[in-house]
């Protein structure tokens, strides 16, 4: 009976499942929190960062690969003979400059005391002048591959955060032989050999066509940058293939058997597609947690406006895999619940001994749709997805004195569900179809949320039957790395998983909902689309303040 | 040592106080609770009310006669035979029908349990749609009056409530012989004769240049109106006037000297700019509590949109009296205290044993101008002035995951003060100058919030030195009354009172609040003038629901 172990690495943690390869049942996981988690006030041996950085260390993730693997097999009793293959997933982008071996520059003596030597975490948000460069000059030289990510290369990225080391810490640029994914460094971790995967190289590196941005381009943003295509350049590997195997020391590591197959390293986000059983055209992920992410694959190659990326064979292999994104949802209702309820709330929460999400849910479900009268933008921490802009904030329209907290609640939740059918429609009108929704991350335990998306969407939406959607994902990689399933969509048709639970859109409520889309988008393109630059006047008075 | 007695009547007390006539320090008040308070749910034998009522008890008024001015007396330590006059001041628009010796028809025999016969209290709001046909029938015909309140009468003044009587209870609306304010009806109780006070027949009775509306206009209302008016028609008397004098009936019931000068009735709003020494051409009197009233005294007509009224010798002898209001302010941060903070602020505020909008306001102080990256629009009740409408509702922009209660309310203070300065700007805008500005009121006692204001204003404000205004206001008309003084003008000069602070605008702060009030104004206009019915359509369903 074979098994495959799936590790998913996040921000502050990461989760091993060992999974059967038979049918995908997950038989038994387990957490490791990184000992550092994200490092963003200052070094381990005290210096000072910034504001806006965020950086990890790489010893927390060898750390995850020690002790959570060896617990989940114990926990799932399970010989690790047993174990035919490790996958693995990452935060992307998540990006560390190494020696030509594949040493992270931050452990090499000397170095430990700069901050640029260290892996630069997904959220470090210190480069959004590189992006700004980066973003300018393509734009005025027409570069073709702009369009693919919306207009407009994020400061989070690969370039952008490369630029940056250039910028502030050239040595360090210099000392860097590779710029790489910690998706990929995990995967030299464990089979001894550099590999890159196709979706970190496409959504994160501006790998498209074959090709990274041309040095001529390279060389305007700056002489020296010319050759950083260099640090970067591998042959590319296709998702779901075998990167290699595990290496002696690796196996002494992890406590798995020599020699099994090391799947090609991946994203979190991409990786749930497969383990929500939605690789199909037109299967449209919302892994909906503090953010919501959005992964579709589609037959289409289209120019989306305001997608995060597209990429081909970014989701799996033979079709194009499409990115967007809601930068606030969950921790938008998270920051309602900390600053905005009064206690009578939070003691009738407590006295009914549920969590105050779900006190204020059940409050807000007993209205009719529109009753509170408010609509709200869902821009707490700005947009991604259409409008690609970080300055723009949170509107609530509608208040009066006898509006009660789990109606501005639910005008929250009901806004990022209008962001939502944003993204939707936004694909659909760029020829992209979406033929079904299925959502999976933290808040598809929020039924009243998740009925209020489908009545927003008109759409049924079902959901993951897995807790550890990235996890399972992982696992997924590594049956079709070990040979046991042809391809991923193979594999995921057995070993994904979709849970009962199907929200159906009710047609009174739907209806009542369209003139309210309606408002949203009536406000969501004047502030956000030109006709107030209101939002961008109030962020650059509180940057200045 | 001649002492005068000012009586102020509220929405659910009665206040008297006992003031030397020389110098108008008061020297000793009481409080009076009335019994029925607003009766807003179910008239005192049980019927029950429809929404948006609310009546009064005319035997509470008189218990406030018989208890609160015995009680004001004891404290003050002063003999009945010293004091010389009694003034009053009533909320307003309230409205009662009576025979016509004056007795309410609630009081009469078999009438006790027929709604409409009752006063109508200022806040009585179910008159709207008599409002809308007394409003769209006077633009379409171009009364001459309603330009003078700013191109609409409201639902609370006399002539929508007495359409109501008509149209719901054509009975009542027969029986009643005088239909007549609670302002002039106290007086009718005190010295036994009827009168009219200038101030109520201009800003609640559309008595403008010597008349009221025309009986062709009556009539295109409703044939049976057309003879309205005579239940008004009675010569009107001067603010200052002296009324009559105390009856021995009136004298039996509230201990004071039978004979005594009874001061013509008046308005609490208008009765406190002389206890703020404010009735000169120019001085603005700010009554800043759960809502906000702005009386304006000037030698100039003219029409100011959104004002809610102007009348001749409206609020002194000889001069235009204007009001202008903003629906909601106080009342607003009650809200916000109530409803939207979290249990770790209250808990903080009792710590340090502080009222919590003192907690709020000390954290907001603290912040530059700007910093919070927040502008709200105040009309969480509505928009008295400028806009006159009651459809609009609250508005914030620019939540972040970072915003903190203190941020929120701070920028609901400051909504407030660019609401005040809206109405500032449009007096001066349309001709009418304002040279001072002087705050009176609960909220003077919030020196944060007076400083944004001062700050916003870009004036500096004063503050009135009574603690009870409108009571020390109506002494000030006894004093006047019983001759002490030949006009209010002079009496204010002597017996009005200003606190010793003055809150000076800081230049830079004021430079910075600029381009915010822009902001607010760029909203104000968009949402409010057209540029979007958005908030109409939330008031919609809200009330649909």
């Amino acid at each position: 009976m074979p098994y495959v172990v799936g590790v998913d690495f996040g921000t502050l943690s990461g989760r091993a499942v060992v999974v059967r390869v038979a049918d995908g049942t997950e038989v038994g996981s387990a957490v490791h929190e990184y000992a550092h988690g994200a490092v963003e006030r200052a070094l381990p041996g005290g210096r000072r960062l910034p504001p806006s950085w965020a950086l990890q260390v790489p010893q927390d993730w060898r750390d995850v690969l020690r002790e959570a693997i060896r617990k989940a097999l114990a926990v799932a009793g399970v010989e690790p003979a047993d174990v035919v293959g490790i996958g693995t997933d990452f935060t992307a982008c998540t990006v560390l400059p190494t020696l030509a071996d594949g040493t992270p520059l931050c452990e090499v003596d000397g170095l430990e005391d700069r901050p640029h030597a260290y892996p630069k975490l997904w959220k470090h948000h210190a480069a959004q002048g590189q992006a700004d460069r980066i973003n300018a000059l393509a734009a005025a030289r027409g570069e073709p591959w702009l369009r693919r990510y919306g207009g407009r290369i994020s400061a989070e990225w690969q370039f952008a955060k490369g630029l940056q080391v250039l910028d502030e810490d050239p040595e360090i640029y210099d000392r860097a032989a590779r710029w790489i994914e910690a998706a990929d460094w995990i995967i030299w971790e464990l089979c001894g050999v550099e590999t890159r995967n196709v979706c970190t190289a496409g959504y994160k590196g501006i790998h498209q066509d074959g090709a990274y941005p041309s040095p001529e381009y390279l060389t305007l943003l700056d002489p020296r940058f010319a050759g950083f295509v260099d640090k970067l350049r591998h042959p590319l590997s296709a998702l779901g293939g075998r990167a290699g195997s595990l290496t002696a020391r690796a196996a002494a590591l992890t406590g798995l058997p020599e020699g099994i197959a090391v799947a090609v390293g991946n994203v979190d986000a991409h990786v749930t597609a497969p383990a929500a059983r939605a690789v199909e055209p037109g299967q449209l992920v919302a892994i909906m947690g503090t953010s919501t992410c959005h992964v579709l694959s589609s037959d289409r190659l289209a120019s989306v406006p305001g997608m995060c990326g597209v990429v081909e064979d970014g989701i799996v292999e033979g079709l194009w895999g499409y990115e967007a994104g809601q930068s606030g949802v969950g921790d938008i209702f998270g920051w309602f619940a900390a600053n905005c309820v009064p206690p009578s709330y939070v003691d009738a929460a407590t006295a009914a001994g549920v969590d105050l999400h779900d006190h204020l849910s059940a409050l807000a479900a007993a209205q009719p749709v529109g009753a509170h009268g408010l609509v709200a933008l869902d821009w707490h921490s700005g947009n991604r997805s259409v409008l690609v802009d970080h300055a723009l904030s949170g509107v609530i329209l509608g208040q009066t004195l006898a509006t009660r907290p789990e109606e501005q609640y639910r005008a929250l939740v009901e806004a990022t569900a209008f962001g939502t059918r944003m993204i939707v429609e936004t694909f659909e009108t760029a020829g992209v179809p979406v033929t079904e929704v299925v959502a999976a991350g933290g808040l598809i335990k929020n039924a009243f949320l998740m009925q209020v998306y489908a009545d927003v969407l008109r759409r049924p939406i079902s959901v993951i039957g897995s807790a550890q959607g990235p996890a399972l994902g992982s696992a997924i990689h590594a049956a079709v790395a070990a040979g046991h399933y042809p391809d991923v969509r193979a594999a995921a048709a057995v070993m994904g998983s979709r849970g009962p639970e199907i929200y159906r859109p009710e047609q009174k409520r739907a209806d009542a909902y369209d003139p309210i889309y309606a408002d949203y988008r009536e406000l969501h393109d004047h502030f956000g689309r030109g006709g107030s630059r209101v939002l961008h006047r109030l962020h650059a008075r509180r940057a200045a303040a």
